[in-house]
């Protein structure tokens, strides 16, 4: 127990504390150096790398913070869950000027980490998109052939000479880099004027499987989702689910920096990943491209930490 | 009729007039000391008793204004409401620091305008949700019996003693005291990842009705209503309608406190309102927990002002 | 090609650009005194004829700068609309106290542009709802007998004896002058609480055809349109759509000045007018009340861009 | 005594009351339709006049509430101000879309107030400058000649041909009508880079007195206001002070439209209204450009409310 | 040595380190339950009590920031100050609803802290202006004698009948528990038209000392400080500086609940603090009233960061 | 004369025109890829070198815009500057993800400006500070040895090793790359608490003479520059002004990413610059460190348009 002088306690815990109460943000435990838990929270705070202009290497902050506005009980599963079940590694160190060596960093260290613990279920919270290319690389490198779901507006896939690794080639990196194949890389809530063409015949071209927002509109998700698993589960050995906040319409997700209207929302993906994380071959999660200087009361931040409880929720359902 | 000195009105009426337009601040009519007409509307401007930092005890004046932004017209029914059919009773004046003799101030009023007008409909606009505790003592007090149907994200049955009555306490606070019965409760949009699992716990020992969003995704709203009234209609003598506003999505109504993804969209519970409303039982309503200094552009009391509207409307459509 | 000095470009080229990427802005092309292409773009930066205060006038700004956030690649149809598209004729300079004056020069200006290229399909951008009242005054006197699809929460039917031509009278205004037929207008998206009863009878009484929101609500948006187009087709020479963006619920265009909850979402309205733009006969459209100076991101701007590329798509779909 | 039902109060009586505190709103009563105070305040909300978009017609509101804000005590000269000692006439009602009408509304109006109340003190509330000239008109025809001094950034001398009578003209409107004469005309605050040059040569030309912010950086602004009340006093029947709050600097007056930095503190102001209104022939005050839909907390609405209390001040302590 | 993996750090270490650089924040050391250094500083997230609504609650975590954003290095006395100086013992934790017992749990929690550590020098950060009530109170029964400056807009003198101890009493709590003497209380920066005529009275008749703005305008305030403190040094056995933000003029401190013009700017606020730290009696400190929800870009936060840096810099210039 | 179709007129001309009034934005003239005049304008969007987020890339835009709200009429000195005396060469392009290739993309563009127009006096806007290394080590390669009196804060003397050339390291840049000599560096206005010791040191070691805030508020600004300019004219070639916004005060200049309070007012600055460009031998000036995303209104790129035309003021009446 901590003691202080009269009622003076540490200021992050001098809050209300209802007994009946346990706060989602309970479920982080800073990593003590040694254990982990079986999920594990690694910031990625990298937005230099946008092609606009982007503060979302603040969104680890501002997720994390989210959580604490939310409780660990989930009613509609009657399922609490555990308090401490995520180790909260803290956040990947960025150099202020070489973003090649940041790329470098994300990288090492999330590969470092696959090695010490090498079981842990990955919940990386960006930064921009371009964190998703280092991080599936050492995924890919730790975990054998990868399936990627990924939850986007944009293919992703720009060409690398025009800007360099940016937000907009993660998946191009990967490809070129075989880190993953064309055919195990699934797209979901792709949206009309948000592609160049010639991106979307290049997906067509690597076997790259894309839902539409009319496919979204035309299907249940929970059966886009089934599909998706079904075409992954036999020849993958890991299932990583990549979600841009942007595949959200804007309405639900203000703080993106590309919003746009005729996006997914927020209950769709929910319950896209809430079904998603109940399969065994789910491995790992990457949350990117919140802005929290652009956002509203955090409103998208908010979604990102229902995100990370639906994804923790369809585990603890499926005891997976 | 007044008349000025030039084209000088006083302030709150030197504005532009169309004869063809009845605006649905016209609805309100200032108590004259004497009559009322069969609904009342009385503010209650209180939100020091919420468990965080909340300014919802400016809502009822941005919901007053925010009925000025529309008529009285529902094209769907065609039916024009009737001016002056609300008296506006105005606000319970509150202490500055003695937030329990705020409380019985609000229960000495309203049971005061309950004895001076024995029919009349309340439509109480808070401040924050432990509003309902005094007002519905005073109204259980009242009427006899009362059915409460509560839309909200969170079950608001806290205990007691950690924080004393507070936001999070109002349900318990009136179940504790025997005002209302446990079954007589009926609780719709509880929302995942937003209650303690204790509270579900107690809610279910005490025979609250819960309707989670799940519910509300794969039912009718009007389907929901009907059951919930049914169940209520001959057992109680009035049914009362505790609105907090965070049931709705963050997208819908971005100006409560406790804002987050995964809730009912306005429509769904404009509908709702509307439904019930036509029931002859139906006898009173609080609208709660909207922060005008959180909200864009007044959305959410904008919301408010259509749920009195609505509400309105149900009674009008019914004649009841 | 333009050259500069090293790397030094004109400020609004000196951007990143990637070779797989057109954006939408380049759908349009200044005139260049001569030459027009098949689509004519306008700005009317007009809304000192609102009856509350209106930023609207910056609306043509901030839409095409939308226009540069977006691509013209439409992934549903795997159609890529053409750069150069558009012709941008700029926009209607406005007198700064006599607002007849302004109508008067919208009038003149779009009669003139229809005199000099007879075929061209006009895309409007207000401005608040006036400047439907001269742009169909034009149009009509040039193209014959004219259907007017309006979207919108308000009839915009007001009297002009008590504010003169303002933003509530623009459609009363073409009614009084018979530049329109009442059983040519139809509007959709008429919303509770945001009408005079006395306009809904005077539409009723000019045979005006109303969609409700209730109407929306329970039938599908493009039987709405297909209903509407084949009343229209066989007796009018062409329809022009006239989109009041404050026909969407706030969550959804939280920048139009006359926001209130209960409107259609923003992909019923892409639909429709991705629809309507394929009949051979909608040979215009204008983009109403949007107000920046009170939107969120620009996302109501972002919406109003998608309205106009949908617009291009059908008519590229359609190829009429 | 008002009485209300328990502890309901109307709305606007509702708060908080300390026995030892008069509101600086208390000073104004609401005009009864007979009696006037000596100082008699009206609202002029005006701003479709204004050259570029401006929402100064929500000032009078903002102004009145922010009285609110502050006592009647003025510690500094143990002067208490007196309730009730200005009469509060309301608005003037503007017509919608006839600008010119609206002049003549505000011309009529304070013509009849005069007329009226020959001797009352106006203090007129815009609205944007161009107010000053249809007021000056009505005063200049009551009270004989009028010396004016302007606090402004601007010299508001533009032709009256380009725009109409706009905002930048109402002293050009008064001289060329011969309602005052250019020497009897004192600007202070004019500041580089806000005025085009044939407009300082046409002050020159008038006689106008100029004093810019070089001047008052070099003098005690005492002193300024003592020289030219000095080269009034003899010659005038009457002076009138007409306060653009431009001519703050941005960092003081954040709501003003045309905001720019090298201006006046607001205790230089403050001070020269309290010398100024000393003086026994300055019998009116206007206060202009103020928009509080650009202001931060209504910072330069609190200024106002000073501006106002300061010259009350200076007439308690001159004692006429 | 910071220990990672890879380049992963907790989230609050993984930022940019420049070895040159010591941050303003890195002179808090968290206390480890045993010992303090000179200076002690406990938050105090109380606003409840204030008359209008407030969330300076907020303020301990925006100063503490705040002070990140600056260094230890005075460059005009070329003295750096010493990291881990200032012992940070946390918040006091407050009741959800009982606001006497906050006003308590503050009494007895730095009661407690004073017993601990007898010649500790507190720096309270509030909250609003209430928290000095019960601040002083037990620093007066720990160190004697006690003599306050305190820095202010108002005199905060006011009953505590009409609304209990609020944050407009604290001072006439203090003296009526006798806690301090009249004469040993000293008001720096009182202002117009921002208090009640009785309670500078109240001020008068118990022998407060007190310098309005106009005194501050007149003199220098390096002047007024040495003729404070020589006022006291001799009767009291210790100083305690109370710093009301509002002190401030609006432009330089725009988060205070109770902004307006005419007040002090920075430098002299700071200036004041430097030379009033020098000298060897004063014993305490506390800032209250800034709202972070209210302020722009945490300016008056980082005010207050500077307000403690001038205050340890003073101290660390004496040497006492 | 323009031409367009009835008023239409392209959208950046359709606004009002004033016969009398030339918008300071004329003063830019579009480079026409031959001839320059005597200024030459050229922006620098970077801002991805900056140590915190920032967006300072955007202050080129904001800057020009700026411009347009003020005039070319500087009333203190009768001077009007001439319509197209800068010439607007544009912005230099910058690459995606790397930052070094943009520095080197910045001091090839100037160097190849400098090589085609030997005596253009640059006016260069950032940006982060950053860009002030690139773009003087290309000036003095042009026009020898270079004296740079630096308007900041911060000393701007980090080491290059922890985190690259950002935006604390431009003139540590430029003394290793011996561009500059220490003893031609003067430092105006630099704040407590916002260096680390070392880098005084550093400073001193170098010979960089240091202005501190201390100084400013004990000497009349243009007894400081003439000092400056004294030391610094019989041994250089060219005088080159680099402007850190943040060496204002927060509240004159909102919108710098590292605000803080003590800083310097907009006229001390204003008249820094007006004195210093009637030196003849000041060649050139960059303005850095805006970061509009963060702005008030733009106020802080209006207090650099003045900075601008304050340059070119002093360059007009000097006649240099």
């Amino acid at each position: 127990m901590k003691k202080g002088i009269g009622h003076i306690l540490p200021s992050s815990e001098a809050i209300f504390v209802d007994r009946g109460v346990t706060k989602a943000n309970q479920l982080l435990e800073n990593w003590n150096g040694e254990d982990a838990s079986r999920f594990g929270l690694v910031g990625l705070p990298l937005s230099k790398t946008s092609i606009s202009a982007s503060g979302a290497a603040g969104a680890p902050t501002t997720i994390r913070k989210a959580l604490s506005a939310f409780t660990t009980y989930a009613i509609e599963d009657e399922i609490d869950l555990s308090p401490r079940m995520v180790t909260d590694f803290g956040d990947v160190s960025m150099h202020v000027t070489n973003l090649v060596e940041c790329h470098q960093r994300i990288e090492r260290s999330v590969a470092e980490l696959y090695r010490l613990y090498p079981d842990i279920i990955p919940i990386l919270l960006g930064g921009d998109h371009s964190i998703s290319c280092p991080s599936l690389k050492a995924f890919a490198q730790a975990r054998g052939r990868v399936g990627v779901i990924q939850f986007d507006a944009h293919h992703d896939l720009r060409n690398l000479e025009d800007g360099g690794p940016s937000n907009g080639t993660p998946f191009r990196g990967l490809l070129e880099a075989e880190s993953i194949k064309g055919e195990d890389l699934i797209q979901i809530g792709i949206r009309n004027f948000s592609n160049g063409m010639v991106y979307h015949q290049y997906a067509q071209e690597q076997g790259v499987k894309v839902w539409t927002m009319k496919d979204i509109q035309h299907n249940r998700i929970e059966d886009i989702i089934a599909e998706s698993v079904k075409s992954l589960e036999n020849k993958v050995d890991s299932i990583y689910i990549s979600v841009d906040m942007d595949v959200l319409d804007q309405a639900f997700a203000p703080g993106c920096p590309a919003i746009g209207p005729g996006g997914m929302d927020s209950q769709t993906l929910l319950s896209a990943i809430y079904t998603l994380a109940q399969h065994p071959k789910v491995h790992g999660m990457d949350i990117v491209e919140i802005d929290p200087s652009l956002d509203v009361r955090d409103m998208t931040s908010r979604v990102a930490a229902h995100v990370i409880l639906q994804f923790l929720l369809g585990k603890a359902k499926a005891g997976n």
